[in-house]
């Protein structure tokens, strides 16, 4: 039975001694087993080129060890010195408009500088052969957030090279990125620069390839410093945080089989039960690029949701239903960013474990009481999440509906898988996410929601799932393109016409549409043509009163329009009944996550209302460890987990 | 009879031999006899410095001879291939910021760049003589659109140029531009610049000259070009598709006059009936700047309007009415951007005239249709357009309101000629524009909306029509300024005040204001005093209470305030009864354009509501070619040309 | 008894003397005693390098001279010409992002620039030796609303060198910043520079700094100015006038100890009476600044207010309603920008004293009103304005909220600050302001409105001030940080814990809030611990229900939520008459500002309502000089000042 990690980024650095001593004693109060040291620590290791100061960390180490605690020792790669941009100024950032970032902030570093990447391994080594062996070493966190782009001379080299890898000559390159379309065609290498600014509209082509590349050359040099940590330490695992947003060029189902935990940071924005929804999404997408498996939860804000801008508190309770909330979707613990909030710097108002007001506070009451809960829930980890729905994701179709000329700004890929997995989320159904080339056959169900980009290979994947029965919903815009992103001619969705026994000829988008169902789209409808499809609701009124919205091909659905959430959730009950899951019923604001091995069942109960919620169910109350028979009540706010 | 032009944009290097043979027969099975060819080939055509390409459009152009579809040529000078970026980067444009754009787009290029320049003659000349005498050249298309601006070292000297020999010397300049304002005076030519970043305000008249500037410096590159191919091939018409936009820096009054038929390109902002409006706009524009005669509607999207980002999709039958619209209004046929929608780069989405679905399209079908039904329209191209009305149009205006320092942020001199043109359509009554210091005296009426900017010449020319018994109305904001943009001393409007019998002391920008006639204005209100004018209308509640808003004085009108469109529609109303124009009575949405040659009168009637329209008179239907009398019926959403 | 200043910009060099000529009657029918000239003449005194003209200049002196008019000269630092900046690019500002601003407008220039400096100082000397003795000679004007702010390598090394003094050395800069938070450690003042454009949020303690040290930068070239002019004219007021707005890196208390008499320019913004509540707060500032001597309103608007970009024209009457309430605030009189309106340049809709529509005018017949009463008044210039409540005011507090960071993007010091005198004003109490670490001991009651930097000396005088027995208000956000910006631990508000007997443990940023007493918050609440205060108002609702809002300790005040007005002014109303203040009892929209000097006391009376009011008392009517009994009637719009 593996042990729940409980703690969170420690930066001493930012303390004096006898801090860390106080430090030690709550972080023992509050039951803290891991904390991740150093992630922003190059200038306090290497004030000056070459001359290192290491005694500070031997000592906070050491501490660490001989309290109990383990160590997630991170290299600090994600923060240069300010000493490293001025000897190295072409190391520094340039923005698409051709401006050069100056330090002052973090991550001010262009990764395909070679001075950046020598220095970067260089840092990674030092660490690594001081403390490889150290007691207290649990993993390696390279790096952090990796996601940082640049448009300078040193990324045209490199994206030219990736460029020259993905298509062998220039006249494929001209063919993929429709060069021939406004006299773009190359005929050198050097004439081919990163999207920089330009005087129109951007090639999306292009756009995509340079999204695609950032990622790879990200992964490249994580795999350096991977490369040289793993000689040093043989047997210590290896992650780096992932961070999610669509600011961020990585792909994550790439990056996930390089490292030995998945660990994503996770801060969701608005304030409402979107909170506990992206709680949930984040969660399980972060499962399903571990594969399944357990993953980690690296970072969450203790007592703050962003809110447009705005830091909405977490009202008491919440922070610890998140935590659950991720556990019982697979993590191996909570972590936050960060142990001790700072009294300056650019995230001095970053909620933490302890807060500016201390440890007599609420917020370090709530933690402590955390750290006390989890070691009870631990066996839980033995069991697997229950998940026979899955959700396709992709960042490459995220990336291209994020580019230019798309039919309408209102496109947005990341909220339509999110309204996907919301409607599953309100059915109390688990979902996991699969790559559109994954293996789908051991789901029920699988939704395609608005995948616009679709290689033949997927295209392919997808249809075999449905021909082999699986109930399969496709969502508008799916199928579009093809892996170079041009479009798939003959009517949409050039992948699925034949599945869905339909073509789309027209793309209509709305402010709102009615459907003769009852149902209301928004934003966006087409103009579909039934070849072998049935119709499950038509158009009502406007350019298209009465042609079909909702179409079923024996077990292959397809939306055309963005329902609601009301209709959305009846459409995926509909798909899902058909698979033959039936929704559990649930009361509204109440989420149970199962997780099962063997004959054991465990169920995370979260009741975000605030009132109590009595499920029924005999079991034992891993909290207290008391036996109850028929029904179990939630308090308001609170949580529980039942082993069954 | 001349014959309607019917097609589009067509970029056969997109696209494999074995499509062009597909494009031919459904070119012929829509009805083309017109397409556009070369407008992006430059890279096509020229893959490398000096090494051409002409293989693919030989072959192309003999493909349309053989299916006796004529071409109009394109020099491809809008979009200089990467190549030439390499070679002169100086060539590429820079924005006011300093910021030095990349290929990667279009248009990215400086016109003032002597490489740019002698490249873009070159590749005209290279076209001319080959394709000079090649039978299918109907016509030559010079560039596209142009209106890239740039702010680099290289427009500084033309820019200076451009000054010296409108002002002869610096001290002109100095007093023009009032310089003693904020010590900007200039004592050596090397001093002045492009209006580039600065640290608040610019100067307002450097703003204004810049786009005068502008204007004429890419028509003198345009002139270039012509030359070139007139004398390569004389006898073949030369012109080059006007766009229009607030960010087109181009005085399409002074370009018309060179070239040999006056081609648009129209792209309605917003889905509803504004669209149409638009429509009527930008065709009774292009027909005023081709002098009454006829002119060409080079592009239009065959199936969207854009709505804030948004591409609308037509509604069926939609853009056959776009279409018939720009022919009553003396265009001389219909063309599209494009033939056949892109399978990738930043237009993929643009609507063409085959769809990505195919031809097997409802939206192919209607172009079909069109197609079919253009040749029995052409007799009606004999028949001028009768307007008795003009409203002044004067792109110096625009370009003053949209300059610096000016009392309100909603001083809009487009909105301004577009309401005033707005009750004129809506009045059912055709509107020619005019140049100010143009021959009014053949009109019954003249509107004068924001004619911000007024020279002598043509204060004189609108002093002199009144005086000669026209009916004027001048809208608030008229006759501020002199030909250098400075105010004219002694109460607003300057040029006009005497003809107004009136004299503005103030401005007062307001949310709205109410007349004591029951109108009502928005945005904007003056004190306004009577010199002789008599109160229309007074304004009432407020610091004007009681004081005029509306006057005139014999056949000279004023309104002060920015009128709604039922006050608008009902002042322009009396304005053009005291003309002797008696509006005619039509039901709403229903729009009929009249033209006449000799004894012979064509309606061309449009159908935009959604149910049948009665309209009385008899005649001759010229798409059935049957006879009606009495009355004449137009469906919902259709149209009709009769001949009375 | 002082003469009131009456007069305003007079920019000659933009017109002909035949103007000149009639300026001179119509500034004398106005009753104009001073202008300010030559603050934007520097190209046309020295037109080319070492080449001057002084003609234009001596003539437009002596005209003054002559008509008794007197001269506040400026040296036109503000605006170098053109050749100056063609001579020394590097002396151009250039922005966060590196774009070098050009000539084109006013303001572009370094001031860290050596040259620009010299040049400033040069022609400084140039004018004090020409005209140092001049007869019309009134007060020297330095510059122009100092503010313009650089970042460029000059920039940098001033920077460093401000940062060695104020630090010592780079120990305790990376102290005071906390560059241990991202790696920012610097190990040689090379790598130190201003706040850039970097690539994610700025470290706050570096923006501050710079605001900080660009205040004192200015200054110090104001002092350079300062001391040329004094040594060539011994006994002439030197000045600079003060503007007011978040753009402006200037810390007005540091810059009053430098000039002779403290000036500044008032631009309202909005349209409503928050124009009449800015010109209260904007002169009570000025006046504090003063140290409560007089001072002097050199630029306001003649017709307009600025409104969301829109010039809103002043109503009739208000004008001189802004001019009467500078002066009962202590201003010694009443000018403008500028004399006369300008025909060009960016600023040609500026409302002047002579408008474009000339004397014959409403606008010129109320300047020339104001102009005859202003004598009358001049005798209450002798009494003091009486001031029993101070609010604290400080521009480091603005700036450190000003920065990245914050908890909520609505946090916003100015309006916290307005929103407390606008609760007196709406009492009738007149207010002065103070800095934090001022005398507050005269004072009866203190507001302390979101003073988020509070250095230990201002916290001890802060807390003397309530030990001694005053009554102290203080709001939410207020002590949040120590001098360097870092947070002051152990529970907000650290600097004011004690004295107000509560710890807040958490922000709770919000859309609005209910408290237990009907009142209302909005944008922001507190989770907050008593520790000796009294809950005088407690959360309803919300995660805070039943927790305190507001509180008293003893005779200290805390409110932990932005209090909408009606809930402010009735805890503002508390507050002060704890102090033993009783309000005035005034109608609505009335402003009475009482002045005294021994036993003579004057009112100011101002009618803002469009209705007459009646005052109690007996009196003299200084515009009149009736005498009059019981009450006195303000008609509606109109004002009065009254010796009791």
């Amino acid at each position: 039975m593996a042990e729940l990690y409980f703690g969170g980024d420690y930066n001493p650095e930012q303390w004096s001694p006898a801090v860390w001593a106080e430090d030690m004693a709550l972080m023992r109060q509050a039951g803290v087993n891991l904390v991740t040291v150093g992630v922003f620590s190059w200038s306090s290791l290497e004030p000056e080129p070459g001359r290192y100061e290491f005694g500070w960390l031997d000592r906070v180490l050491d501490l660490l060890a001989g309290n109990g605690i383990r160590v997630n020792l991170a290299t600090p790669t994600a923060s240069p010195p300010p000493w490293f941009s001025l000897a190295h100024p072409e190391a520094l950032p340039v923005t698409a408009d051709g401006v050069r970032l100056l330090h002052g902030s973090r991550d001010t570093y262009c990764v395909c500088s070679p001075a950046y990447r020598e220095a970067a391994v260089g840092i990674a080594r030092t660490l690594g052969e001081r403390y490889g062996s150290h007691p207290a070493l649990e993993m390696w966190h390279v790096h952090n957030e990796y996601g940082t782009t640049c448009y300078c001379d040193q990324v045209s080299v490199s994206f030219r090279r990736w460029l020259e890898d993905r298509y062998g000559g220039l006249a494929a390159l001209n063919e993929a990125w429709t060069t021939a379309f406004w006299s773009q065609g190359y005929s050198a290498w050097e004439q081919v620069f990163p999207p920089r600014r330009t005087q129109y509209l951007a090639n999306p082509a292009q756009v995509l390839d340079f999204r695609r590349f950032f990622s790879d050359e990200l992964l490249t040099a994580y795999r350096e410093q991977k490369a040289v940590l793993r000689s040093l330490s043989p047997g210590i695992p290896i992650t780096t945080n992932f961070v999610f947003g669509s600011w961020v060029p990585v792909d994550h189902w790439r990056w996930a089989r390089e490292v030995d935990l998945v660990a994503i940071d996770h801060y969701p924005e608005g304030a409402g039960i979107e909170a506990e929804q992206q709680t949930a999404f984040g969660a399980d997408l972060a499962r399903s690029w571990a594969g399944g498996g357990s993953w980690l939860l690296m970072e969450q804000a203790a007592g703050s949701l962003s809110d447009g801008g705005r830091m909405h508190a977490k009202e008491p309770g919440r922070m610890t239903r998140h935590s659950v909330s991720h556990i019982a979707r697979g993590s191996r613990g909570s972590l936050f960013f960060q142990w001790r909030a700072s009294r300056g710097g650019s995230e001095r108002f970053h909620t933490a474990m302890v807060p500016h007001a201390g440890p007599d506070s609420r917020a370090f009451r709530e933690i402590t009481a955390l750290g006390e809960a989890l070691p009870r829930l631990a066996e839980a980890d033995e069991g697997a999440v229950d998940a026979e729905v899955a959700i396709l994701w992709d960042a490459e179709s995220w990336w291209a509906t994020d580019g230019p000329g798309l039919p309408s700004p209102e496109i947005d890929y990341l909220a339509a898988v999110r309204a996907a997995h919301r409607q599953l989320w309100s059915l109390g159904v688990s979902a996991d996410f699969a790559h559109p080339t994954g293996d789908l056959s051991r789901y029920r169900a699988v939704i395609v929601p608005s995948l616009y980009l679709v290689s033949d290979e997927a295209a392919a994947a997808i249809n075999r799932y449905a021909e082999g029965g699986g109930q399969l919903l496709v969502t508008s815009l799916s199928g579009i393109a093809d892996a170079t992103s041009q479009i798939r001619l003959g009517g949409y969705p050039g992948a699925f016409r034949d599945v869905l026994g339909l073509r789309v000829e027209e793309f209509l988008p709305v402010d709102s549409v009615d459907l003769d169902t009852g149902d209301r789209g928004t934003g966006w409808s087409e103009r579909l043509r039934l070849e072998g499809a049935e119709a499950l609701a038509r158009y009502q009124g406007g350019p298209l009163d009465g042609l079909p919205a909702i179409t079923r091909h024996h077990n292959a659905w397809y939306v055309s329009t963005w329902l609601d959430d009301p209709s959305y959730k009846s459409l995926v009950d509909k798909v899902i009944r058909a698979a033959g899951i039936t929704p559990p019923a649930l009361p509204e604001g109440v989420e149970v996550i199962t997780r099962s091995s063997g004959k054991t069942r465990w169920r995370f109960i979260l009741n975000h209302t605030s009132h109590p919620v009595a499920l029924p169910g005999n079991g034992v109350d891993l909290l207290t460890g008391e036996t109850f028979g028929d029904e179990f009540t939630v308090p308001a706010g609170a949580w529980a987990v039942l082993r069954d």
